[in-house]
């Protein structure tokens, strides 16, 4: 049977190896298994949303409320927007996917960082659009201008913070940069790791409502998976004018949020105060793993998000260190296949980080 | 800001209205509300998939096993097949999402009975196919391959139980269509319902893996959200040959399953037995509205699912009727956006449908 030719080109995406694979696959004890390889809140989420989840545990029979208004109550009083300009998807990477169907076809071209995240270039290649990128590692707004101009793009994927390196834009500079856009070009501003950002430093943090009421032409995204501690439970959001929403709504198939995942937001949506002292704790270990980069004289990407990316120096692989961490059960993420020779390590509690800074010793 | 042209012909799928809704539109006590209108198990799923879901609530913040190896497990076992001859998505409507992407595109067309499940429309447009219908409200073979042999469409739909209508398909006269087609046209058995049609009547019933093994170019779906008890959980499969499977994969988004809904279908496989008691207690209560029907002279559709579909005399009008029983806080879907003057209603516990008894009897 032949395929769309599209799907050739297409690698799929490659996941943070679950716990689950590390047992089977090395048989290490689950209990003995440390994963800092998928940018997940250590705490897990708030007590009060494992509560609310149990208390409905009646209702999985029941499909969702496919128009969403728990959670969608939540995310307008939070961001101070209207309903119409909010659009909820499976993870914040099914709204890329709602947008790269909504906007992009054969012919267009989509316009991305060099590294960044790994599901802009999939979802853009199974519609068959071509795939721009920069040259820096780094979001360079000039190289993105350049080529703007030259290519005209569907769609401009800006990540701040940028996963899986960590740096992130300075908010001004963003905005300068999307003024000069011509507005059927959307600009979609990936804000998964936004919270951390905000926390840090305020020159990094996008506000989307004033981010929308400036430009009619930028889709906001953010999600549940990070700092909010539902990563399992798949629920993120995009933010834009509403023209743009009722677009993507177009591409949305129904109930694409379970009926525990809406509960579970919505919950961990009132309880913001859990969320911000799990921010405070990550950048208090981020501290640590500056120090042990600095020790081992690892250059390190100065990070806005819950992870760190150590850039090893030559004669260190880091397929090979990520594969002996492995081994020990330390599960991270090497970046080689993004062209880097660095692996991503999520800031864990006090004690998964112990246990990083025990293990990586030896071999760093 | 333009988006691509093929978003313009697409309707958004209408939903079953979901309880909350009607509390909010009609100010009805929730307990007051009987809600008989996307096919959900009345009995919701089986305990033991609500006490595995609790124990691991504290993995909510874990992103999903991607390999999904408990659920394939179940599945693979209880089909005999192996496990690259299956893929699982957010419920059966994302495998049929995939199947299109891969396989239809603008220029080609997707051939499906003039009645039937509404997304199949949906996403064939999203990738500008042409629809191509039969004219007869039930399947009809001969229809199918001249409309087949006249486009050479690039898939074929045949759902079976038909939904919205409940009929369903001899499996023996299927084989005998599926042979007459070129193994480059796709053909989806969709068996959301197969279950039920199973336990009615053997020669409707459909074993995937004699499927697959007669045919290279088959796909069958199934679903964790009918008989199974989990609607808001958002688990389906499918079931083909390694091939097609493979090509399906590439347009799988990573993580398309929660982590509560890998394990609330993996353990719900574990308890057939309460299934088959939920499928030999729905044909007993589908009994009393086949003798309700008759009383009020209503035609009704031999069901081989968990719903019947009443057409209404002239005279009568489904739309009212429909709403007539919504204000009452009776839930049912009314059939018009599909040209049929006829309410579908899902067979409830014994409760609920006295419940639809007395509210219908002064209606009908």
């Amino acid at each position: 049977m032949t395929f769309n030719s599209t799907l050739e080109s297409i690698k799929s995406y490659e996941a943070g190896k679950p716990i689950e694979l590390v047992v089977r696959e090395y048989g290490i004890d689950k209990k003995d298994i440390v994963k800092l390889a998928s940018n997940e809140n250590p705490f897990g989420c708030s007590p009060k949303v494992k509560e609310a989840v149990k208390a409905i545990i009646d209702n999985m029979a029941l499909y969702p409320d496919d128009s969403m208004v728990k959670l969608k109550n939540g995310l307008t009083k939070k961001y101070g927007i209207e309903a119409d300009e909010l659009i909820i998807g499976a993870g914040s990477d099914q709204v890329i996917e709602f947008a790269i169907h909504a906007k992009a076809h054969e012919g267009t071209s989509v316009l991305m960082n060099s590294v960044t995240f790994a599901m802009y270039e999939i979802y853009a290649k199974q519609v068959g659009a071509k795939i721009l990128r920069t040259a820096s590692r780094e979001h360079n707004m000039k190289e993105f201008y350049a080529l703007y101009q030259e290519h005209k793009p569907s769609i401009i994927f800006l990540c701040t913070p940028n996963n899986p390196t960590g740096d992130a834009l300075d908010a001004q500079e963003m905005r300068e940069f999307i003024q000069k856009i011509d507005s059927d070009t959307l600009v979609i501003v990936d804000g998964a790791y936004m919270e951390y950002a905000r926390f840090k430093d305020g020159s990094k943090g996008v506000d989307p409502r004033e981010l929308i009421s400036q430009f009619d032409n930028v889709l906001f995204l953010g999600t549940f998976s990070k700092a909010y501690g539902l990563g399992g439970m798949r629920v993120g959001y995009g933010i834009a004018r509403s023209p743009i929403i009722k677009a993507l709504y177009k591409v949305r198939p129904p109930f694409n949020i379970t009926t525990l995942s809406l509960e579970a937001a919505s919950v961990a949506l009132e309880d913001e105060s859990f969320v911000n002292e799990c921010i405070a704790d990550n950048f208090e270990q981020m501290k640590r793993y500056e120090a042990f980069a600095a020790s081992k004289k690892i250059s390190i990407i100065d990070s806005y998000t819950n992870f760190v990316t150590l850039s090893l120096p030559e004669g260190k692989n880091s397929s090979q260190i990520a594969q002996e961490l492995l081994k020990k059960g330390m599960i991270v993420r090497d970046l080689s296949s993004y062209g880097l020779n660095a692996i991503r390590v999520t800031i864990g509690t006090s004690i998964q980080n112990d246990r990083f800074f025990t293990l990586a010793e030896p071999l760093l």
